[in-house]
């Protein structure tokens, strides 16, 4: 078993408007079982989520459903937050990085619907049945760095659904359930790179992630912060915590004898 | 730029004490510049890190060093900690997919000196100037499924360090650094996969990543837990915070006119 990964060479400055699926079939070949992985950048250029960076904390602001954790650091405060697309991540993923001078980018509004449209459109214009995952780079607990991830996706499975198959031990995997969606969007990262201007990649051999246009999105990667162990950062916690506590003693008054 | 994943077919089952850099120069050819990315489970089983299932409760706790979060749920406990390797994740890495009946396994001691040990014997066997990744399978806070990721590394650049470089707008990348060992691990989990028995994929066409045997290893991209937002579960440090702020309300006595 093998496959390919090729970075889409050609793909020119994308504005508000541009027609992403003719750009993109434009610039390579697609063939039934591709997978192309889209930096979202080029989405929310093409779907106009520009604004003025002097209105950058406004965004941010304006984008975020949910503070998870803030950190104060010698440049400023870093807030991870919960944006209005589930996705956890620092600055609600408003980003001044590749965007026109003067200016930050927004996320899609539905990356999922974004994904899905430009499925629909390489599907009609290529008559290939590919698979479209949007990507975006982030950071994460624990470890340093970033990976890219998929925040949207259409026609792909995002999930490797194992559970209840038997490992080559013949043990069941109770509950492995790899995310496709994710490694594809870290694997596509390696050829795309941030600094070369290449937005798009192709990954060539996993027809067998490929499926139906309404299979579920990257949404369904998201866990609901409920079940979530980590849903708010451990100094938020604490303070919370805290100040319940401290609460409930004053309530209590003084200790009975 | 393109690059390509095989699975490595043929790695028979392995045995305490098999040398795994044999073993795998003989399934496939190298060549400058490849990276092989190796389950860290057969690293396991050749080093021997293997104990009775009826131990494995009391293996968990020893390989840990600090319970960081835990779940009740109908089957029992999850506790997500970190291990003796600094990994944080469920069951401290003990595992029993893909184990010999009645047995776990635990990780290699040290993934990085094993990587080391690994890389060191390929280029002594093919004469081919190779890096090696050890992956393991883990849960992640906010997304559900897993994903692969490096445990260990040798001779790879296990980041991309691009900071200070400017993107293709001429904007600096101020903070952005890629973990390339985490994204190869995931890309490579797509032609492995849990059921399939294929450990080990070869990377191809990614050379530029790949540099000398004393390059920082994967324990480089641990974030040390005082640097870490999340370096506790919400309801750990909340009912830590709940009972300190209790204390000290208590400890202060009566409100004071």
């Amino acid at each position: 078993m093998e496959y390919r990964i090729e970075g889409v060479e050609g793909i020119p400055e994308i504005a508000p408007g541009d027609d992403l699926a003719a750009v993109i079939a434009g610039a390579t070949t697609l063939d039934d079982g591709d997978i192309l992985v889209v930096t979202s950048k080029i989405v929310s250029k093409a779907e106009g989520r520009i604004v003025r960076a002097a209105d950058r904390e406004q965004a941010i602001t304006g984008e975020t459903v949910r503070v998870v954790a803030t950190r104060q650091h010698e440049g400023g405060v870093t807030r991870i937050v919960e944006n209005r697309q589930g996705i956890i991540g620092a600055a609600a993923g408003v980003d001044a990085s590749n965007s026109p001078e003067g200016t930050v980018l927004l996320l899609p509004v539905d990356p999922d619907a974004s994904a899905r449209a430009l499925a629909t459109g390489l599907r009609a214009l290529t008559g290939a049945r590919v698979g479209v995952i949007l990507s975006d780079t982030l950071g994460r607990p624990w470890r340093e760095g970033q990976t890219d991830i998929a925040i949207g996706a259409a026609g792909v499975h995002v999930f490797d659904d194992l559970r209840g198959q038997a490992d080559a031990s013949g043990k069941a995997l109770a509950v492995t359930m790899p995310c496709v969606a994710d490694q594809l969007a870290g694997a596509a990262e390696l050829v795309k790179g941030k600094s070369a201007g290449v937005p798009v990649a192709v990954v060539r051999g996993l027809g067998r992630y490929v499926g139906d246009l309404d299979l579920p999105g990257a949404r369904s990667i998201q866990r609901p912060p409920e079940r979530d162990l980590f849903r708010q950062g451990a100094d938020e916690a604490y303070d919370e915590g805290y100040r319940a506590g401290f609460d409930e003693a004053q309530a209590e008054g003084p200790l009975a004898e």
